[in-house]
């Protein structure tokens, strides 16, 4: 029911990224770097009831629901360094189709293709 | 990586209420009762790839950024049917804070509150 | 490709409820009364281009996107006023599945089967 | 009332671009290019009850409500493959003004000048 | 430039009735209600840069768009216990047809009509 | 409790580049070009009741909200010509945190980077 794991959820998230991704936020607005850093990350994320893997494939259809490619692109590949799939991250994102109709879902495999780096398709 | 259970997401989730939802349903529109018997189910949410509870998570989730009260009840009480605690369907409704903001969140832990019978706090 | 109606779209939207919706929205704000009548009805609905019809059914779906009730119920019973059949409103609430997917969907048909007068089926 | 038109409503919505529309989307996901082809456009836009070009017109607004811009110009160009003339898919896209407000209206009428090819403005 | 107001912007905004809210709050979920208090008022509202009054503008138009009556009246009185006159709180509404539309701003114009006790008009 | 200025706000939000924006407008589509100068400016803006100022942070702040780049840029100028300081528009995108959550925000902070020239971040 808790999740033991003491390391912080955007060490994962982020991997080697994070220095670069945080000096970007910060770059942008140091109080909203911060709010990123502080309470999204460090309070919301880290709070124990369910595990990061699951947290990252509902991040995923949110940012589905928000259309918000590069953000979904980062935690597509949070997704996958919590843990998840490749299968189970096209069933995350297949679950939008119900909820939200197709041309967004559709635009978030168009992320995940990029992600996944299956260059054989021409860009939309 | 599959889901092995044969068992028809839609008996876990409407349990013995699958056949007051879907006459409902059907008396709206007979087509709009089909589609979402025969495609959001039995064709999506029946497509191995992601296990049941994090499928009914995540259209919780969804539920949450499409301001629906009397479907996030059906999918909270589904994830639960599933297999989810309540800490967990907790923890998913507060994933949506960094992503959709406070209000639309204020608003589903309203429906849960309401699902678990908690009635010592007055509605809004 | 024009429309010859010389008739105002708000006197077949409304008919003999255009005095009471018009006193409604004047006391709500006397400026936003205003605009509804004179820019979006004496001006966008009123412009030449496309039948009164079409634009009540596109006015429909878009209310689905907004997941507004009351409006909605307003603009079906405007579209079978400008002459859409029963068979035609269905045709364009099940438009929305796919776009927007099933939840504002379910909710707009609730809207018709209220303005149908269909009372057989149980509220949700 | 209905529609006795027997040809498909996706070989007249995306004409001699179909093949390479429906490789690109069963590249993304085989499951999601299924969905698309046998849901969405076999059984959704194939049900009898409202014409093709209304069809067509409705999907051109919900698409302005999603800010798809991609998808909108597919559904212009479908629009007028089933006989919407220009008038009338400016007269949907003013629509939306109304029910939406400007921004959106705007990032719509650039995907029409960018079908038309009209040139003669400079991107914004 | 800066707001040299001591007082916490959620005394401001809800008055007397602050501590019902936050104990509604809580019993949704205590770390809900702590991150509303803690993060959304005692972070980000009372970071300086911008005063209090325009903040609450702010959130009035915001609620507008996401459709939110609860929260928009409770930001409603919040604007005006902050200094807004009830002039200044239409103005902001207003500012919402042009950017989303009238329906979100019919609404929002319900909401005002009963907070301000003008029961003279039928509700919808 | 009115704004006694007579300057339009059109030529005090767009400045010099009013013509070019215009004209843009007007090639999208002419009735589209003419609700905006004259309901939009002419008759929402020009409003009297609320300050140019906060109707421009407001702008901004409902942009953020519908994700529009391009017209966000044009009103955060917008709201500098108006009076706004740096200071106050990083306060006016920082209250779309609690309302709207992170990815919304942080896009609109890269629309302020770009608009203040600070090109020493790199592009997302």
């Amino acid at each position: 029911m808790t999740d033991p794991d003491p390391t912080p959820a955007r060490d994962v998230i982020f991997g080697a990224q994070q220095e670069r991704i945080q000096q970007r936020l910060d770059r942008l607005d140091t109080d909203l770097g911060a709010y990123i850093r502080d309470f999204a990350y460090d309070t919301v994320y880290d709070r124990p009831g369910l595990d990061l893997k699951s947290k990252e494939l509902i991040a995923c259809a949110l940012l589905v629901s928000l259309g918000s490619p590069p953000e979904l692109r980062t935690h597509i590949r949070g997704a996958m360094n919590a843990g998840a799939t490749e299968a189970e991250v096209r069933g995350a994102l297949l679950m939008c189709v119900p909820y939200l109709g197709f041309p967004r879902t559709v635009a978030a495999f168009e992320v995940l293709r990029q992600h996944l780096g299956r260059a054989d398709a021409p860009a939309p």
